[in-house]
């Protein structure tokens, strides 16, 4: 396995001081094992990608109901200082919901000599699930960490993965607890 | 509202006689709605596009424990013949998941003038659900049918639904029964 | 070298009796180099897809004086019946001028093992120089085929040509002969 | 017309001091008309995008004979002083030679409510002409604008735009020179 890990949607704007949205709550309770992936992650030398919103004002995305945020440009679209992206590590902008969605992650990640996405942040039914696809869709293996994932509530994360845990591509998707996606990237690991 | 009708993969090799899929199973509890919705659309101009599944032999999609089927050129990749496309229907090949993904029916739907996609078909929690975020992607709103849909069982079809129905993007995205929609696009119905 | 011939725009509206576009007589003159290509390169198993303009009425394209042609669906979007595709072939409407465009060309090309293109048929300094440096930005090699390829007078097509022969990513960008093509995959060539 | 400007590659690896590139030299010869396109665009409310290669160590462009310039996140992948980007303009890092080759760039156009590219800049029959092209293919009508554009020699520059003056579709592509562009869009001139 050659994974890259790509944490989406840790911003600013969703982490700011003062927040009730229950996603900041959600998001807050996976920043230490976040921190974990990342600290053993680059460790291996695995790349580590930070997939964030990066919307434009007036945007479609905000006909409804959702209000104005991580606007392009702005503080509030960058990586919360909690997991300070190291020099090496890729900032990826994105204007949608997964992290491949008009940029050229697919390529990047082929010039890496990735042959695995692991995904985690927030939120898992939407960002994060769209990634994991769309990583399928371009003939990536996906991993979805669920202890590195979360949603606006227990049962939604609970429930969403759920629905992926027995899918019909296994195991070209995978849903995998931090623990396990470390063990069998351990140098002591066999190969695949 | 300008709606098209996009049916997800109600293709042959997934209703083939003797087939014992559950997705089979739950498939065909939707037909009766879908004939429905079809003919319904067709009588009030909605554009139809059957999205189905094509798949290169060999393709990584096959890596996994899912079966090759839905070929390319082959019979099985066509829409069934209770659903039988009409010849001003769009046909699309699709490579992966969504109706969207590699293909051009972005630029169709804004030629035609389309402003919302209303997706149906299987698998809700993946070629449906893609679908159906691609379109919010490419700036179209989306109704989720929820009665022309289906998973492998009800309850993973609920557990799907469940986790859109009160959506961020509200109401650029509606999980909608097909009754519902009908009322709202009746010729009577108020103009949005 | 494992190359797919790409046949672009050879389609019966551009070539019916009676046509006095220029392109038409352009066209014809490579009739006979494009028959010697298809053999040969399908007796080496090199996979041929025709590549061809797919429009639709009331599409952007046609805003300006181009009139409508090549519509999707009809005839006259189809090979010519000089060039018969065999059953093997891969028709691949296109919406533009790329056979990359809002296609899954890419990828398809990555299925087979593909990592050259050879780029043949119309118009040289549009879809047919679209196509080719579409594939080089999806990592592919490519060859223009120069008397496999013809513009509307032989002027444009020199001058075009003219442009790309000492391009600045040569040798992932050549313009050859068809001669020389065939003699570079003859068995008995040195392999790459 | 809305026209957004796109000024395609004027970075300082092109432009280092001590730079023997033939681009060099003729890039520099429209340095002063690119000045007063910015200039005039910007008093006229019209968007400015910088359209910056953006590549990747190791890359597939780079197996050829051209060597490793403007990595991504280097100086030398930034615009040059001379043209010193507003906070207001937009930078776009591109993968390859369009400025929509996997970028987001059409829904950015479309959100701001421009319909036609007006595109300058380096070098005029790759960067530039894949750009104008690709806008095509995005539904926007575009000019490319003579006196605004280089290629390594006045022979190719002349050569490549006497390719697109007499276009298929006109006037969804027209070739231009500044001073008619400004006159155009002069507060005066007649709307189209």
């Amino acid at each position: 396995m050659k994974p890259a890990i790509i944490v989406v949607d840790m911003v600013k704007d969703t982490f700011k001081e003062g927040s009730r949205l229950p996603i900041t709550q959600e998001g807050r309770s996976i920043l230490s094992n976040l921190r974990t992936l990342l600290k053993e992650s680059r460790q291996k030398g695995f790349p580590v990608i930070f997939a964030n919103d990066s919307f434009m004002k007036g945007d479609f995305i905000f006909n409804g109901k959702m209000k104005s945020h991580s606007i392009r440009g702005t503080e509030g679209a960058e990586v919360i200082a909690d997991l300070h992206p190291e020099p090496t590590d890729i900032i990826l902008p994105k204007r949608r919901f997964s992290a491949f969605f008009k940029t050229d992650l697919d390529q990047t990640l082929r010039v890496m000599g990735v042959d695995t996405i692991v995904v985690a942040g927030i939120t898992v039914e939407v960002c994060v699930l769209m990634t994991v696809m769309d990583g399928l869709c371009h003939d990536f293996s996906a991993i979805l960490l669920e202890d590195c994932t979360a949603s606006k509530n227990k049962e939604m994360h609970r429930a969403c993965l759920s629905l992926y845990r027995d899918f019909a591509l296994f195991p070209l998707l995978r849903v995998m607890s931090l623990e396990d996606f470390l063990k069998e990237t351990a140098p002591s690991a066999g190969k695949a």
